[in-house]
Parts: C-alpha cells; sequence; structure tokens
C-alpha cells in the first residue's frame, strides 16, 4: 500500500533513491516468450536521461540499465524481469546544503513530516530520477504492443504559452527532429529560444506533452472505477511536477453543446470526430486515443528565494547543481512509457473478459 | 481486477445495472466503534438524486439507500458495510428503442464489443445511476472525516463558458442557495438561466466543479505512483462525464515561472500561495486541496443524430426519457464523495507509515 | 485490507451477520457472455444450508438467492454480479445470553478487543452463515469449469477417528447417496450412527473433507507466493473451523523418500502415482488435484462450561438453540465451492500468461 | 497478478533465477525511522544458507546481501528497501543435463507448458534459492516485531519418522545447538544419523517444523478470508516442498470432541488450553501462536530414474550437483522468514481497524 508499484497484472514495482547506490524494480506479469530488443530498451532510456543537449541539464548520467532476470535467450520467461541501474554520478556533496532546509515546492517538508526521517540528498525518493525505471517497464510494454499493432506518438505541444494548435499522431523523426521534441519545427523554434531565456534568468518554465495512441483495440478500460482514461490519469498525474490531465476534447470540451460534442459514427463503426478521445464509457472504441498532460515549472531555480530550516527558521535558498530550466523534452519518454504501460495492463485484463 | 472497487484499505465495491433489480455495493474496510448518523447519508444521496429542481430530470427516484450490514446498536462494527438501493422507477419499455443501436458518445458500442453481451436498458452498468453508490460510501467516509476536522467545500465553478473566477472555501448553504449549486449567486443566476435555454434546444451542456478541502493533515500521500493528486485524478475520471482534471494552478501554471509558482513557505509552515493544492512530492502539506473536475456535455439530447446499429446500418436516433440537460449541479455530491474516500483512505493508510 | 473478498481476477467480496437483514456478496470479474443456470446454483445452497437431514441442525432457513446485477436474458454481462440472502429465520432473542458472555473457542473475545464493538447476535460476521456467499459465487465458478470439462469429487472422509482408507474420485450420487456425503456407504453408516451418539451427548465433533478435481489444464498457479497449493490452502483455512490442509501426500510424506515420492513420469506426460496432488512448483501438472481439509469440533457444545464474561468474572455456560454436532456434511458444498474460485481464478490469470 | 509479491502493507516482491546475475527483491511499506541491524539480518541469510554443515549441501554459496535504498544513515526512510544477492557461485554447466530433460517432481514440465519457454539451469526460478529474498524480507519483519515484544520459536520436530512428541518455546540456542536445528538433543542425534544414512543411499528426507510466537497482541487477523491462520497456511505452502499446514491442533482434533477442544478461559483472558494455536475466529487471541509445516523428501536424488524428455522419449535420468539430502534445518529460518512477515503485515493492518 506503500505505493510503489504500478498496474495490476503488467506490474511495476521500483525502488531507489537518487543518491543511494542504485535504483531499480522489476516487473511482474510480463508475458512470456516474447523476444525483447534489449538495445531499444536503452535507446528509451538515453531519450529521458539529463545531459542529452543544451536544454536539459549538463549531468551527463548514463543510467545504463542492467537486467538481472527473467529475460534467458533473449526471450522473456514469464518470470518478474528485475534490473537496476547505478547511480554512477552521484556527487553528494552537491547536495549538503540540503539537509537542514526545506526547498519550496519541493517534498523536503512533506517527506519529514511524514516519515519522520528522510534522505535529503538530491531528493530521496522525491527525485525525478526515478521515473527512469518506469521508462524501462514502459520500453518493455511498448515493444509488446508494437507487436500486436499499436503505435504512439508523444510530443511537446506547449512551452509556457508557446503552443501549437493542432494535434495530430506525428512520426518518431518529426518528433526527434529538434532536441525539444516539438514536431512542428516553427514552435520547436520558438520553444528552444524561451527555455534558453529562461535559463539565462536562472528560472524554469513548464509545459505541456501531447499523446496520441493508435491501434488500440476496441474494448480496453473497464467501465466503473478503472476506466482507461481514469488509469491513464493516474499514471501521467503521478510523474513529477504533473499538474494537470485531459482526454480527448478535455477541458475544452466545456465550451460545446452535447449536439456539437458527440462522436456521430460511420458505418464503419468509426467516428467522424474523436472528442472523446478514444475512450467511451472508460472503454477503447478503436479510435486514437489522445490525452495532453500539464507540467508546471520544475521548483528548482537559481534564484533566491526566502524558505524554512528544520530549526523553523527562514533562511535564503538558492538553488545550485545540475538542473533542467524545463523538463517538457525529457518527459516525453516518461509520458509514452506511462501510457504503454497503462495500455499493456489491459489489454492482458481484456483477455479475461471472456471465458 | 473488473475495476468494481475503489480504494485500498477503505475500500467501496459496487453492483447494478440502472433498470435491474437494485443498485448497491460494499464498503470494506471501516473503521470499527464510530457512530454513523445514517439520515445524513441519506441526505447526500438525496443532493445527488434526480427530480430536485427544474434544472435536473424530472425522474422522482427515490434512491433510498438500505443498509444491511455492519452497523450495529447505530456504530460500525468494522466489518463490511452491505447496501442496496432499490431501482423503483424502473420504466424498460423506456428504453426498448435502445436495444439495437449504438448511441454516439455513449458506451453501447464500446460494451457490446467488450463483453459480446449487454444490458441495453437505460445504460445497464455505464448508467451514472451506478454514482448513488459511491455517494453513499463518501457520505461515511466524510462523516469520520469530519470527526477529525477536515471540511470539504465543493461547487459548481462554470457551466458552459460561464465561469466563476475566484476559488475559495465556501460553506454548504452558499453552496445550495441555488439549485445550480454555484456559491456566486450573480453567476448563478446566470448559469440557471443558460441552462434552460440549452434545455429548450434539446441539447446538453457541460461546466466544472472546483472542491477546496481544509484540514487534511500533513502526510497524506504516497511518493510515487499513488500521489495524493494522481488518486484524487483518477477518482475523479472515473465518474461519468469527466474530461479532464487538474490540481492547483494545473493547466494556468504552464503560464508562470518556477519563481513565480513556488509556494514559499511561512514561518508556520504554511506557505504563501498555494499553487501546489495543498499537496507537494505527492503527499499533502497541510495547506488546502484544490482541484478542479471538467465534465462534458451529456451524450443525451433531444435531437435527431445519425448512428450505427448493431446490424451495420446508420439510422436516425432521437434521446427520449427523462435526462438532464447539465449534470453538474448533481455531480457536486459525487464529486465531493470521491474525494471523501481518496483521503480516509490515505489517512488509514498514513497510520501504517511508522511502527 | 480488511479482508471481505477473495480472488483476483475472479473475486467475491461478502458481508453480513448472521441476525442482521440479509447476508450477500457481489462477484466482481465474471466472464462475460455465458449462461447461467440458476437452479443449480441454488441446489448449492440447499447442500449447504441448516435443517436437511437430522443429521445436522433443526433451523429450516430457506437461504434463497436473490440475483440483483450483472446477468440479463440468462447470461453474464461481465459486469458484477450482486446478491443478497435474506436472514428469515432470525430469532435474535436466542443469543441475548450471548451479549455479555465470551463463549470458549468462538470469536467473542477476540472480536471484542480487535473492534471494540461487536454484533454478538449468534456470532455476527464470525458465524458459519457466511460461507452461504460462497457457495453461491462457487456455483458460478464451477459451472464455468465444468463448460472447460474440470469435475470436481468433494466428500466426507473422516468423522471422529473413522476415516476411509482410500482417496478416489466418487460421482455425485454416491456422495449424496447419504446426508453424511461420505461415498463408502459402510463407512457412512459408522459415521452417522458416531454422529447420532455425540449429539446425544449434548457434544460435537470434527473430521475430514477430500477433494479431487480432474480436468485440470496444465498450467494453472504461479510460480513463487501464489502457487496454486498455496492459495487452495488459503481457501480452505478461510473455512470456519479449519485447523489443518495438506495436498497430495501432504503429512504422510514424511514417512518416505525421495525416491519413493517422486512422480514418474509416463510417456503421456501424466505420472505413475501422484504424490504432488496435481501440482509441480506450484502449478497444475494435469493429473487430478487432490487435498484434505481438517475440521475440528465446532466449538458450540450442549454442555456447561465455565467461561468469561465482559466483566471479567467466570460465569456458567451453556450452549442452546439450533447447532450442529457435526458440520461435515454441510461443510462438503462450501470447500467445492471455495476450490472452483481458486481454479477458475488461476485459469483467467493463465490466460494472461503470453501475450 | 504473475504472484511475486507477498503481503498487504508490508510487502515483499521477489526475482531472480538461481543462475541468472542475482536475485534479490524489494519490501515496500517498511515502517520508516526504524534503527535496523543489518548485521543480524546477513546473520538469518547465513542460516539459510548451503554449506553451513556436513548435512546440508557442499556449495558454499556467500549470499551476500546488498541493500541498495530505502536505508540512510541506519534507519528506515519508509521507502522501499531494494535489495540483490549475487549469483556468485554459478556453474550453469552443472545444469546443461537438465536442458531437454523434465526431472520427476521438479516443476520443468509445468514451466514449460505454462511459459512455453523457461531457464532450465539449476531450476530457474523455480529453485528454493529465491527463498534467500524472503529471508531478508522476514528478518526486517523479525526486528520491528522483536522492539513490540513478539519473540519466536522455529525448529525442526521431525525428519522421516522421528519426531519430537511435544510442542514447546525453545531459545535460539537450544535450537542452533546442533545443525539439524531440533531443540531436543537426543531427537537430533538419532535425525542427524538418519539424514547421513538416508545421504548414504543418494536419497533424501522430509520432515516437519514447528513454529511458535509468543508476544502477538490480540486482534491481529482478519474476520472473513484474510484469516490470520489462512495466511499463515499460504505463507508456508509458498515454501518449496510443503505439503501440509495445520494450526494449534491441527489434524489431531480429528480425534477429539468440541467438548475437550474448546479452549476454556481463564480470568486473566487467557486460555487453559491452547488447542486453538493462539488464533479465534481468524483473529489472534494473546496466545502463543502454533503452527507446524510438513515438507516432502526432496525430488533431487543421486539414484537414477526412467523420466521424460522434451521430445517425449523416456530416458534415464540421474540427479548431480550438490543437493541437500534433508533441507529441514534450512528451512528453518524460511518458515520463522515468512510467519514474521505475516504477523507484521497483519500488525500494520491493525493499526487501521479503528479511526
Amino acid at each position: 500500500m506503500a505505493g510503489s508499484s504500478y498496474g495490476t497484472l503488467f506490474k511495476l514495482s521500483t525502488f531507489g533513491e537518487s543518491h543511494g547506490e542504485a535504483i531499480g524494480g522489476m516487473i511482474d506479469g510480463v508475458p512470456a516468450n516474447f523476444s525483447l530488443d534489449l538495445i531499444a530498451i536503452q535507446h528509451e532510456l538515453d531519450r529521458r536521461r539529463p545531459g542529452q543537449s543544451e536544454l536539459t541539464t549538463p549531468r551527463s548520467e548514463l543510467d545504463q540499465v542492467q537486467f538481472l532476470s527473467g529475460i534467458f535467450e533473449g526471450k522473456t520467461t514469464g518470470t518478474p524481469i528485475g534490473f537496476i541501474i547505478l547511480n554512477t554520478n552521484v556527487k553528494s556533496a552537491d547536495y549538503d546544503h540540503l539537509k537542514e532546509v526545506f526547498r519550496p515546492s519541493h517534498a523536503d517538508f512533506t517527506y519529514q513530516h511524514k516519515y519522520g526521517h528522510r534522505d535529503y540528498r538530491g531528493g530521496g525518493r522525491s527525485s525525478a530520477r526515478e521515473t527512469a525505471c518506469r521508462v524501462v517497464a514502459g520500453a518493455v510494454a511498448k515493444q509488446m504492443l508494437q507487436s500486436i499493432g499499436v503505435q504512439f506518438s508523444t510530443y511537446v505541444s506547449q512551452v509556457g504559452m508557446i503552443a501549437m494548435n493542432n494535434k495530430e499522431f506525428y512520426s518518431l523523426s518529426e518528433i526527434e527532429a529538434t532536441p525539444v521534441r516539438c514536431p512542428d519545427a516553427s514552435m520547436a523554434t520558438q520553444m528552444m529560444a524561451h527555455i534558453d531565456e529562461i535559463k539565462q534568468e536562472g528560472d524554469s518554465i513548464g509545459g505541456a506533452v501531447q499523446c496520441i495512441i493508435t491501434g488500440v483495440p476496441v474494448g480496453l478500460g473497464e467501465p466503473v472505477f478503472d476506466k482507461l482514461h481514469a488509469e491513464l490519469g493516474k499514471a501521467m498525474l503521478s510523474i513529477n511536477a504533473v499538474k494537470g490531465f485531459e482526454i480527448g476534447s478535455g477541458f475544452s470540451s466545456l465550451g460545446m453543446k452535447g449536439s456539437e460534442h458527440n462522436d456521430v459514427f460511420l458505418a464503419n463503426g468509426q467516428t467522424k470526430t474523436n472528442f472523446s478521445g478514444g475512450i467511451q464509457g472508460g472503454i477503447s472504441n478503436g479510435m486514437p486515443i489522445d490525452f495532453r498532460v500539464a507540467f508546471k515549472p520544475v521548483a528548482t531555480v537559481m534564484q533566491t528565494q526566502e524558505t524554512l530550516d528544520s530549526s523553523g527558521n527562514m533562511v535564503p535558498f538558492k538553488g545550485k547543481g545540475r538542473h533542467d530550466a524545463c523538463v517538457l523534452p525529457r518527459a516525453v519518454p516518461i509520458v509514452e512509457a506511462m501510457a504503454a504501460m497503462v495500455i499493456l495492463d489491459f489489454y492482458l485484463r481484456q483477455k479475461t473478459t471472456q471465458l
């Protein structure tokens, strides 16, 4: 119940602090007898890791995943895949200044009060480093889904107030064309300039990630509490810095009437529009699944702010070390990983709906 | 795994179709030895039921909850509370026209393909009638939370494009002052006029519900996948017609810089601002929890639309029977119920964090 | 976590006290589109109910199950099956003498200390009446399993020290030939005489139930913690009055050497012997599953014993009302029900082992 | 649902094959702010490891646990404890002869059919090596339980037909006095001689482990499906080679009448006898918890037996490598570990029973 696991049939459990020996996890319920491409998994991790471009933090963690079990002769055995990622580039001294301080809008204060004891080095368990483990499991799920025709298009659609005004399925090469992972070249240029500007200010900025998933079979999702979009929402909101989630028309549905918003059927079972975002009654209808995730500006800024220390005094605090001014580009593989885990989990659940 | 349960320690499981004999459920993990006010529970159900006002559907279902177990001499025994609500006002004939038709943006199509068989009467399991059971469980949770100082303020903050532009903790009497459950009297008047207009058109309209929760102890929520706002998000997105969820600053955080968005501490451990929405690192920090939920315009409209039937033909379809042009006023107790269940569940989980 | 649910994919949750309004439950994860024989379900309940024969308690509860949801036009819809069984023959006054007394080897003392409040009438939630709900769910599971070729043979193999010395698959008619449900006619006669004797003494006696299941596909069960026999063991040990469980050779394996105990293969994949009880490494191997369950003599006896009351005084106590001197005959359908739920659950789980 | 996790609040998840890179696991729900004695944990592992004495397999695996997370400055942080144990002494060539062969009464056949692919080296996931991870988690649980006064006495009470005829709480030093871990010196001598004899024959022998737990608070266990002894039974039956479980009087209750078997109360709330084994109605009553576990003779024998290969041929097969003639001495810490996990889990659950 301590919440370090995600999924029901395909289940990831993770452990690890950002400055401990290693982070890692295990995936239980991995379908057996599937040939895994381990290089593709590492490639996903590389998309998430710090130091890929000038846009992101200059830390150059290798984030090399080591698989310890569950794979034999290149194929899954059906037993748990255990894995670790060593924390090779750990400089705990970087974080000594955090020992007695509660940084604003970080988890220092809440962890201290919840547990009575915390690993303050680099955020410990609250560090977004934990999401590397999600990327590993998501990459496994994605390979399996691709083998049954499911495809993902996940990209940065907004940075600050610079926003794309369409949402389409873009190819991976279009997305990867720029380090900001926005497939609209013109917007990408603006976004990069904006991030650079914010970085110069020692500040940070948020944005939105758009995810579109095609080829999802009809019937995934459960009707009441475990609606497909409810689970997608939880998956996304569990990612560090996420403040909002919307499926299909989302908040923009508030400006529409029912007669406009209804997705009228075509004779082939598809719908003319897709305001539903591919999900009706909590269950996939075969249309593209489409959702959007809002990331706040990250809390660590290179400006001095007053904050509270553990003795109850107000003290000046300024971030140091290596931090992203905008995490959105690195958030893309994390969003996609969580989405893949959710879809595969419901795919497996759906196999049990009839005898 | 079929998703008819919600919660981990305080767990609601529900059953029932809108036109079967009854809907009902059971709550497992109810803290023992607590004096329940059964009248207050029924009162919450009355806030959700159809036919309360001219704004909502003219059906006058009684929605009388009958408790079957788990309460003895007025107090919870710690064993499951089983309950049913009879479907007294069932006119299945109202729904014969639905037998062969897949209504647009309803769950008819997806249920048929998922299960190979469905109860087409009134939406069956996909009917929002199921949420009555959530209100029962939420009312139990709310009483327990109130006994430890937690208070809820849940109201309609937007109907169509008519939106309040502040969010505050309003009292129940302010909220209940109008049938639309918007505590801003001027906005409420506009909203009611708008709903009436939409109703005349045979159309429907969506809106947003704001929920603010005070008195939540520091430390609720789990750090990684089961972040408090992730679970709140899932809870809300599992409610029929919900398309979006945001916590604290939500999507509006995209227009802010980190230096602006950070909630700077006061010496007393509170924060000057509350863009975090009372949750940092997935864990409550003692500030008010504050989130917003988007409801699309409901799919049933009293206008003729073309749709698909089970033989693959396009046929004209027009809603009939008793439906809400705007479900927002009735959504208020449902949102509050789900929120109460989530908070109580995490409260119980937190009791196990230290030995 | 309060433990009122059983199963993972095919999941029964139950509620109800023996002297409340009703007991009941819901089954989630019921495979859809399956034609259920409701009369056969009621028939299983009739096998469990009190007052079937002179051997068992003279209470003649009807134990009529009412289905409230999840079945439409005779077929399962895939949504939860909710059901209740009214407590029609409740005479709470029968139990007033229990209000202040902790009966020996009953749950009165432990419930009082665990919950701080209890429904003392007839044992409340600790009454074996709860098992009626298990029989309902088990009967559903059994029908589904029968459709794929799984067959059950469950019978009384021992009463007191009167024990059959073989274990075979007996037909239902052989088992039901006598009220004691022992398929060996000579043993059955001795058992019935012994139970009658014990009843005259106002005492009680235990015994053993043997269960043999054929047609179980190879591959059911999970390798580590959720071994098939581990889950069967939990299922059986969760039945009131059960004190022991053994699979295959069980405790008698202690007298054997490995070279004798090994089940040597035949060329067809079957084994010459079946000391493994149809399960190797926690996973079914296609041989009959075979286990034995020990029931202690029930605690209620019609003799005076000293016991403790809630004020800490020792007081004389004598059982009254309607009780079985030997519950074994009625335990047969309960054991079979739990076994069927376990097997079906693992059958569904196994559908997700490969993509 | 693949069953690699155990527990609800205090939850162990394990991964790893006997001849992969490492085995390992993570414990979620570890109570925070507790000072762990890491040396004591390693000591428990040493009690389980092969090669401790001439009685057990000559393999001298070091079984050194490495903790990767969840412990900071000597104290638990409340976040998951991840750990690995490297497979240092792996000689996979030892197992090449197993590639195409289904050993009798092993999991080779069932794994192959369940998964379609298996790691045949040394039993892979079905190897008892997996239990080392249980010992780690159990040692953590035991330390926490000891801090609240719970004590364990776990020992070998039977080897083959050589059985102690009493059951008492023995001290650790009495148990560890001989390598066979039977606290009755005279019995221990006979057992060791018998094991030696069996080993000379190239055969194997089973036995029983007795576990007695004192200081368990009243109220642990849940009333219906998750009875304390049901969960203990599952925990024990999930250990490799276990064929039977009994609580308190167990199978011997079949020879008793209710009037004899009832545990009559004393004025202090204790009972004169303890046939219930410390559990009534599934809930601990404060008396010692007492159960017995039957281990079959292990399947690997150094004698030639005919068996099946994957091509469907019968072939001669003889075990080789390093195996225990009797696993009972090494089973002691495993039984104790599983028991400790169960008790701590229910202890945490009980903290949520009242508000």
